[in-house]
């Protein structure tokens, strides 16, 4: 066991009508380490595009050398989970008013980076391994996201072809957004634009 | 800003033939909340259904009340994905050697437990929201796993029937693996039998 300093941002800024914040623990419960980045063609949030399927650039993410034995066997896999950190969001939200939309949204019903824990979660389709290199089409991250897991994606139990989101398909219907954005149910994402 | 003290915990256990650890990072890098503990009926990990999809129990979801405003609008959605922690974990290992398989397997290749960031990714499906209380099906997880984050499904861009798995592939054909049993792909899960 080691006890270790780790700082949390505790963002109090602007709230728009109708966002509701609450106070976050007094004591975080666990610790993560960032093992790796993630090297995307967008420097600016301005940048990054609307969605993942907006783009087929291809993103490079770079592990950090101690874990590149843990990349064997990942080869063979068609598409792997990343999980990624974004630190620049504030934790705070409970009710959010993503832009676009007509009402207010649980931050748990959004896949804005704006959340408690602002743990990203993007299927990319794995492209080549080299090295502690892997090549992705698939994220729409800013350059430089920290990386905190990949895993291999199974369509057994990670594919839900009829899955649906109720509220979404309304505000669709509702503002006439375009078949390709359906990711961005954001619109809270400060330094991000992706979902979560 | 501010600075906590957390744990982490650093095993040293037994390694299996051929699995390789590392020593982790000096520092952690960021740091996580509890939201809230899973209800399952299993007890011990012996007790764990071998995949989500073995079971169609009802487990809870029950969010520390602070949060309860998060899940605004999330009754219209059919799935949820749900991130939790699996704390009991070690986090150094890089090669691991699932039981039943013929050989090593990068951490990144499976969905085992035992990872530097020990986050399971589930899709389940929601039954129903009562106040700070979830009801779904196709989590397989111990009794009062600690709850990191809660998601809207997206079919468009989280399901990819078609993604595939090759060296698990080759596994079950070389060991003629039940076809129930395709998230059983770890076997280093120590306090926790399902898949991360």
């Amino acid at each position: 066991m080691m006890k270790r300093r780790i700082k949390v941002s505790r963002h109090s800024g602007d709230l728009r009508d109708g966002e509701i914040a609450v106070p976050l623990p007094e004591r975080p419960d666990a610790s993560l380490f960032f093992i790796g980045r993630i090297r995307t063609p967008w420097k600016r949030r301005e940048e990054c595009p609307k969605n993942p399927r907006e783009t087929d650039a291809a993103c490079t993410i770079v592990l950090d050398p101690r874990w590149t034995d843990g990349l064997k066997g990942l080869e063979s896999v068609s598409h792997v989970v990343v999980l990624y950190w974004m630190d620049r969001a504030r934790r705070d939200l409970v009710l959010q008013m993503p832009h676009h939309y007509a009402q207010g949204r649980g931050t748990f019903a959004l896949r804005s980076p704006v959340r408690p824990n602002p743990i990203a979660v993007s299927v990319a389709r794995l492209l080549s391994i080299e090295g502690n290199k892997l090549t992705v089409i698939g994220l729409d991250c800013i350059d430089k996201t920290p990386l905190l897991d990949l895993k291999p994606y199974f369509a057994t139990t990670d594919s839900v072809p009829e899955a649906s989101v109720g509220w979404h398909a309304s505000e669709k219907s509702r503002f006439k957004t375009a078949p390709g954005s359906d990711r961005r149910a954001t619109g809270r994402g400060k330094s991000y634009r992706q979902r979560t």
